[in-house]
């Protein structure tokens, strides 16, 4: 199955948005086996969306659009996809009435405009998917051993779309073309380039499982991918790299796929009954904000402190003048008097704490920007860890606060195993 | 001047990364007041890439291409352009003298493999671009009224290339092609649909400028972009439009280009000498982190706390245990006594709060997920709002973050204009 996506919009040619979604749908094809061959952006632009769709049918088994789908006059891709393949519309009264509906349920009293009526123009004899996370509905057309698809372009709704209406769809007309299997290795406490030295190796005599190694805010992650005929297969391949992989690391505390050391963190503090609060400085909330990311994090979590201000830190989580006016805010005692003092406000069993210069104003020699100290505080003790992180202020808060979250894995993992 | 970018590499056909520098050379080449007609992205195939340069040498009048410069076998995109373009590679001797000189300064005892001698092989005619931040270097060939541009795939390196080398080749070349000037107007207090309803004639009618609606996660942004000779004619030409715009969107509040709603709202205590505080329940510390990804966030940003459960709201930031017995956790009462309750604890002159339902689970037919109350909190009393947010959890949680900042820009502006 040969597989050419067409992203359509302008924003992407004036180099506005990221293109997420050819990523998102290149490798969920590439998990159904089929081969994609072409990645295509284009304009909102009549003349040259049509010759890219043309060429696209004639390269290509399937044609995937995302975007141009939108209520306004500038959404052109359902109508040029049509022409091209010399199909009528025609408006669809039940696709209407379920865009009606999803308004409703959002607003309380939303305005229907006439112009939401170009989303319920369907191609005759395509298959209509139905949308519950926007307006949009996508399509699906065969003719003459080709077949062109249309999803709303918001990443969300594209990524929902995909899930729920064209995989199922797709395996349905043409079933799994061989079966891709990814692991995904997170590491939190090594540097990227000595991963890719201890992998190195590994990652140059690859072709089937294959490695690769991505820095990413706060860990490094190593991917190792199979492809075999089944699921089973592919996974069993992989299992031998894998096991390489993590003997060379030799991590302990590592995350798998989607999981990320908040959702470890989670898992173990509901294993032990525990309850877990925050002290932020630098990080602002972000500490708070990531742990409840996580589905469920009311089990666990209590909530976070922010006290930027020294006198905050005195009067809220009872840092001693003294310390600060000896030691300053950014300092191992402050961070560890934080975590204590919020585990108290709390009455938490762990608490976790920053305190550091997310710049960019205020560094010196000593205390460069990205230093940024954190605490952890529970039934075990107090400890402080001190780091300086690169990147811009909102990259250092990030590194900070998935650190925090580390350190606080590492400190129950270390103190009850 | 026509350009098309042709990204090459396997690993975006397989979606194992983003494709980042399709964006990059996008906005920079827009800068220049060139206009990128195509992103195409193949993969190291001989036959695939030698069709999508002739293509792309048919549409464009500058192509430029990423990747596939590297030593190794699969490395082809120089080889490809060189036969597509029907000129032939010389070993360039001086190029791969610094090739050798790089390695030697990088590694202590560098592996110059015999492949190596692949990066230096010029094609006849063509402007060599030394690469400082790698070994591959780059060319651009000129023929026939087309130029073909090759430049290593790793961002880190194209984009050193681009600045350094490609960009004043260009301008060398082909001078700046005008200037694009581009304003970015943010609302937030409208749905796209009735913003699209107000400006669409002005969105149909466009050439230059041209006029754009965009959803953003918690406001909806128009792009407004004018091309002209100059910068200050692009800036002159955007004007009317922009007036026309304002007008008819009649919001107090907007945000112009990167700035947000925190900025503004920074801007506006720091105007009135006030601080902030924040109670957080469903956005869980994210206010605090938004709030503090400001440079000088410290000047007015005393801390958030977070009050995750019933009992914290209580302890924390005395929310009456009635009140959240008889109107339950989410609710319009409990986000104004959180937003009090905050505002005491930390002395601060306005406070924001949030509680509501992120899910995936606990939602009714009553209470759905994405309900959540925002209250104010200040010298003119306390105000509450209800809103139900789309999305996933961290999607409504962005939404209902930005939301309250939005809201205490909109409580100072009403009682202090």
């Amino acid at each position: 199955m040969r597989v050419e996506i067409i992203t359509v919009g302008s924003e992407l040619l004036l180099g506005e948005i990221l293109n997420t979604n050819s990523q998102y749908l290149s490798e969920e094809l590439n998990r159904l086996g089929y081969s994609v061959l072409y990645q295509t952006t284009v304009g909102d632009n009549k003349t040259r969306l049509a010759q890219a769709l043309q060429l696209a049918l004639q390269r290509a088994d399937l044609v995937i659009t995302s975007g141009g789908l939108g209520p306004t006059q500038g959404d052109l891709t359902k109508f040029v996809g049509a022409q091209v393949m010399r199909t009528p519309l025609y408006f669809d009264e039940g696709v209407y009435k379920a865009i009606e509906q999803w308004l409703q349920r959002r607003y309380t009293s939303p305005v229907i405009t006439e112009n939401q009526k170009r989303q319920a123009m369907i191609p005759q004899g395509a298959t209509v998917f139905s949308n519950e996370a926007g307006t949009a509905p996508g399509t699906a057309l065969q003719k003459k051993g080709k077949t062109l698809v249309h999803l709303p372009g918001p990443p969300r709704e594209l990524q929902w779309m995909f899930r729920q209406r064209l995989k199922p769809y797709l395996l349905r007309q043409f079933g799994s073309q061989g079966y891709i299997a990814s692991q995904y290795i997170k590491v939190y406490d090594l540097g990227e380039s000595l991963i890719e030295e201890r992998l190195s190796d590994l990652e140059r005599q690859q072709q089937n499982p294959t490695l690769a190694i991505y820095a990413r805010p706060g860990f490094v992650e190593v991917r190792i991918t199979a492809k075999a005929a089944s699921e089973e297969a592919a996974n069993t391949m992989l299992q031998p790299l894998q096991k390489e992989v993590e003997r060379r690391l030799a991590r302990r505390i590592v995350t798998y796929n989607k999981e990320t050391v908040a959702h470890v963190l989670g898992r173990l503090l509901k294993a032990g009954h525990w309850h877990i609060s925050a002290a932020e400085s630098c990080t602002g909330g972000l500490i708070g904000s990531l742990l409840t990311d996580i589905p469920g994090a009311s089990d666990y979590f209590l909530g976070t402190i922010g006290t930027y201000t020294d006198e905050m830190k005195q009067q809220l989580v009872h840092v001693p003048a003294s310390l600060l006016a000896s030691c300053t805010a950014i300092s191992a005692p402050v961070a560890a008097a934080m975590a204590v003092g919020s585990r108290q406000l709390y009455g938490a069993d762990i608490a976790l704490s920053t305190t550091g210069l997310a710049g960019p104003g205020g560094g010196t020699e000593t205390r460069p920007i990205g230093l940024v100290y954190t605490g952890v505080s529970g039934p075990w003790g107090t400890v402080t860890h001190k780091n300086i992180y690169m990147g811009d202020r909102r990259e250092i808060k990030l590194r900070a606060a998935v650190r925090a979250i580390y350190y606080g894995v590492q400190y129950i993992l270390k103190h009850s195993a």
